[in-house]
């Protein structure tokens, strides 16, 4: 049995839980307090970030490193182009939600809102929350200039660059920061990847203290 | 001719460049000051960082997504090992060098002593140099403890791994951030590393206002 030691707000461990279940492979999902370091998760994964992956005897980590893995050696449904040229505009978008996407905006708000409380790191704060608000909405109009031109985010196909967009959006929607009448083209997108049964573990995700909005698991949202 | 938009003190773009140069691959080099965000660069990259590469006719950005393309496209001499498992290994540590080392180290005594100035942001947080100087040890350790069981950081052959570790602590070492005699395994696998052609143009960097360390050229340091 596949297992993932991950916390069920992060965009990475979201990320891996989609690929996982779009290839069809069961995995037992493991809660990691990864805030509390303990010397057995360090020696899972000496960087103490989830999520870290037990798959066909191998102790993995790092996101993409993982979802990479799990492409190669599951390779059916595609989650990456055939040509090199695509796969690169896979893995920069992919980059693009992971780094600058998750510093601008998840970091501001989920990890503010949510992981900070909980970590017990004291209240959120406030420029971080105000600049959170403000850099979503140039991403959001980001996706939609994308979607205007294709299919999904990459290109004609769903790929890994969707489920990483996908990852971060649905943590935001938990904390309510989502505004999806801002552009009717990502809404329409969310919707599709929403409606995936590789969602359906992640819509029925509840962190303890921390309510999700209330249309968080509406496939009519 | 393949173009590459940089900024010599940039770990990234450094990667990139190692990786090119390993291949064989001549590149013009064009200083970007990514700082400036000027509309043409934004244009070439709308998450306005570097390095952005031009080659085949496309115009590629994110550092990992640009070797990869490369590996792809150029497959020797190999970068990547041939099974999953140890491609997996080195993404692991390349997101190691590129994520974590970045964070904790590199952003924290390159960017203060240097790129803040350069960008005109102000004196160097005192706090963020003494982290960056505590956590620079750890990292060192870590090297240390993975190339005592191995030639080279991923295993038995060169990686973009060791491309993306030489990328980040050239320039920790161009600003005299790096202690070589804390760990003699991690000070060998530099002195191989800076001896291969590929690494001679980073060596002959200059960013104005700035000397490097005294030995940062020499090979035998």
């Amino acid at each position: 049995m596949i297992q993932l030691y991950h916390f069920p707000l992060s965009p990475f461990c979201r990320k891996v839980r989609l690929t996982l279940a779009e290839k069809k492979l069961d995995v037992e999902l493991i809660d990691e307090k990864y805030w509390e370091q303990s010397s057995e998760f360090l020696r899972r994964n000496a960087a103490g970030k989830v999520p870290v992956l037990r798959m066909d005897g191998l102790t993995l980590s790092d996101s993409s490193a993982i979802c990479e893995y799990i492409e190669e050696t599951v390779p059916e449904p595609a989650l990456m182009p055939r040509t090199p040229e695509k796969r690169a505009e896979v893995r920069r978008l992919v980059a693009w939600f992971d780094d600058k996407f998750h510093g601008e905006v998840t970091s501001k708000l989920v990890y503010e809102r949510i992981n900070k409380k909980l970590t017990r790191q004291g209240y959120p704060d406030g420029t971080n929350v105000k600049n959170g608000v403000k850099a979503i909405k140039f991403h959001l109009d980001y996706m939609g200039w994308l979607l205007d031109q294709r299919r999904w985010l990459a290109g004609p196909d769903l790929t890994l660059a969707d489920f990483a967009a996908a990852a971060h959006l649905s943590c935001l929607d938990y904390s309510s920061d989502v505004d999806w009448n801002r552009n009717e083209g990502v809404r329409d997108w969310y919707a599709k990847i929403k409606s995936r049964p590789a969602f359906r573990s992640i819509l029925a995700d509840v962190v303890p203290g921390f309510r999700p909005a209330a249309h968080y698991a509406d496939l009519d949202f």
